[in-house]
């Protein structure tokens, strides 16, 4: 391994480094995006009625209730077997990347900014990566479709497509969704949809529509996700990936290698809660989210940063060009802390090396009074 | 992906398979290797008291208990910082791999009859495989080193070793650890020991002396294991390995975009479940083990199979020339699950394709009374 491949793979080290630094600056940490533990209570009685499954292999392909709440989740458009149960959406963007670089090559577009983890694929797995960059359009970002096109006829055969979107939180809309279709159509594209935030949707009101548009009776793409989000529980290490068999076989047969099952208990407490979910209950988490979402960026904008109004997602990127034009994102992230007493993510980890954004990525994915007690110690800054 | 390294991949899917066949052909399942459940219980207490970690991300090394216990585990000859927990043996096994190939190429030696999983991790990673057989010696079989040697001379630069070893049961003694030492002086041998059935003992009293003289200030030598055997919980998925530093950081930069990290309160609860067993305990699940392997060998010996004597492990290998000697082992299976209404593991998986090997492997880490009916369907099958 080559040193710089070592220090890619590192690169999702980052959220430690500056949750560490966090609190040697006794700064609130807004840059990891740890959720609120707000499912706690409901995955520990979810898990006492599940401890009967007992601590012993389970199949590989996953927990059949699992499995057959995952394909229901999805409209059915996938089978109970078209479905593998992963160690969180970690393993499952392994596995998708991994059994579509076999099949497709190893010629991929990221969108740009990207989540600072996909370094490590491309690092691990000798990815050949186009980035498509995002483009801002009045305060949001939306990527520059008209570049992926130009890369697919450079020879990328294949899109890692995050929606909603790490850090920008854009999110597909239905046009985009009929639009990458004609692209699988034209010059087959393969799509893998890293969909972490699935319903953390605030001004996307077609988002799961578009999502529909996108994977029905699709053989060109696999859907990435994973309990951490989903159900504020980073720490259970469940995730999915749903797929046609003609692609699914590949990943399983590689998941063998990785890590061959996953604990029974955690897969059917996911399963129990996903089933006995209300409607309400994400609408509620939802709303919850734009709350936070919009009380920080108010207070961002106040005190002279420029906030993206994230349509999804848990992050807010804000430019500081008009607090401080002359440093870094690095040295910038120290400055808030220092300053605010509040720890954003620089986003350099978010571009390629050498590309300068004066942006911050803010997460408002804690807790209410931890936005409260933010928002207070910028707004008290001044 | 070429097709044939899709079937190598899927080798690891044998056991399943075998076990569905055993339950369609009604026989007893001594195929797979699921440890009979002894410490469910414990598993569950320890598991109530360890919820309060809660669900989110824990470091990505492991938690700083369970890395400590580990540490302890092994004389504090590796610092807590030199351990990593992984999603169970597999992931070590992967991770390991990974690591050492990347460092020290893809060159390396398997015993022969050997883990199935194997041949998967050898078709994933490119790897150069040198097979040293396991030489028959009265009733035992052990490593042909001189084979090893002249595979070093050979340009392999890295040995998967299994002690105990799945399937035959040999055990390395002081003796071999000292040979294998010398062989990384001379040659810089580096050695990945798969200590999957550590504690499995039964006639190797100095196991352990041996593997302290193996790793003792080693820095090119990786352990890998987990809770699945030790603890007979193979869907806990907890795992680890221990190395110095210089080479466990390729393999922790590599887990970052593999698994991430892992569940706190399971790794709590294996880190109390080690702190707080006794000194008998291994002792007596040693003994209980070692009576399910001598009534089973007798059995199987009785009926005119050759048995090899396993000292370690959690496996026998019987030999049934005497019994059939026109059929291959698959059949041989079915005639087994048939006949005797006891399906074993047809040993064709553990030899590279076009071997012959008339044995088979049975499973003794089912319980007591499933051992005994075993034992009552193939002496009354004459």
């Amino acid at each position: 391994m080559h040193i710089n491949q070592t220090d890619d793979l590192m690169v999702a080290d980052t959220f430690h480094t500056y949750t560490l630094l966090a609190q040697q600056l006794n700064a609130i940490n807004l840059a990891q995006g740890i959720p609120e533990p707000i499912m706690e209570k409901e995955i520990n009685e979810a898990l006492l009625t599940s401890l009967n499954i007992g601590w012993q292999y389970t199949n590989s392909h996953g927990l059949e209730s699992l499995c057959t709440a995952l394909a229901n989740e999805y409209d059915n458009e996938f089978t109970k077997d078209e479905v593998l149960v992963t160690s969180g959406c970690t393993e499952s963007l392994y596995l998708g990347i991994s059994a579509s670089s076999k099949i497709y090559g190893n010629k991929i577009a990221f969108l740009e900014p990207f989540f600072p983890a996909y370094t490590g694929f491309a690092a691990l797995l000798n990815l050949e990566v186009t980035y498509i960059p995002m483009l801002a359009k009045d305060n949001t970002m939306c990527p520059d479709w008209d570049s992926l096109e130009r890369a697919i006829r450079g020879g990328t055969t294949t899109l890692l497509l995050n929606t909603p979107h790490n850090p920008s939180g854009w999110v597909m809309n239905a046009a985009d969704a009929i639009y990458l279709r004609t692209l699988t159509d034209k010059y087959g594209l393969f799509i893998l949809v890293d969909e972490s935030y699935r319903y953390y949707t605030y001004d996307a009101e077609d988002a799961n529509a578009a999502m529909r548009i996108l994977y029905s009776n699709n053989d060109h793409i696999l859907i990435l996700s994973a309990a951490s989000k989903l159900l504020s529980a980073t720490g259970l290490r469940i995730g999915w990936m749903l797929g046609q068999k003609s692609i699914l076989d590949t990943a399983y047969a590689i998941h063998l290698s990785t890590t061959y099952c996953h604990p029974g208990p955690l897969q059917q407490l996911v399963a129990t809660i996903l089933n006995n979910r209300s409607n309400n209950w994400f609408l509620e988490i939802k709303n919850h989210y734009q709350n936070k979402r919009d009380k920080l960026l108010n207070a961002l904008n106040r005190v002279g940063f420029k906030s993206i109004v994230p349509a999804g997602g848990h992050f807010l990127l804000a430019d500081y060009s008009n607090i401080k034009n002359d440093i870094d994102s690095n040295k910038f992230a120290s400055y808030c802390a220092k300053e605010y007493k509040v720890m954003p993510l620089p986003t350099s980890v978010f571009y390629r090396k050498g590309t300068t954004a004066h942006q911050m990525r803010f997460s408002f994915s804690v807790t209410m009074d931890t936005i409260d007690n933010a928002i207070s110690n910028i707004t008290n800054s001044q």
